[in-house]
């Protein structure tokens, strides 16, 4: 398990490891005018236990990987 | 480069290979009520060359990886 290994496994990796893997390409939409909160936050790291909502999940697996990944934030105003 | 050592890696990966890795947390914001289009897709696989909007590279991402990543699209109704 030395760089090359690693750099190799990078580029053929997987984002999603487990989000609705039976669906050929996982697709949400929101209709921005039913928003309820003055700001609702979106996952785009693919581990959040609330998806499509952003449930705060990034933070462990940006300490685990050395990823800087988190949320879309939807705001009213 | 047998099962065992994908395995590993699955779970040591990042989400983000390259997008502004010199922020700690990448957090993008959008004021719905400013959105221009009825529909404007928001990419989730960090692959898109216009983060943090969708331009279509996950298709590709999809293709060589055999993932199912798709973008969050906002619409206006
Ligand atoms: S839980 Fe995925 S971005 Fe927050
Ligand atoms: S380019 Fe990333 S979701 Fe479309």
């Amino acid at each position: 398990p030395g760089k090359p290994r690693r750099m190799v496994a990078v580029r053929a990796e997987t984002v999603n490891p487990g989000i609705r893997k039976t669906e050929d390409k996982v697709v949400d939409s929101v209709v921005v005018t039913e928003l309820a909160k003055p700001t609702t936050a979106y996952c785009r790291c693919w581990r959040s236990g609330a998806f499509p909502l952003c449930d705060g999940t990034h933070l462990k697996h940006n300490k685990a990987t050395g990823d800087n990944v988190g949320p879309l934030l939807l705001k009213k105003k």
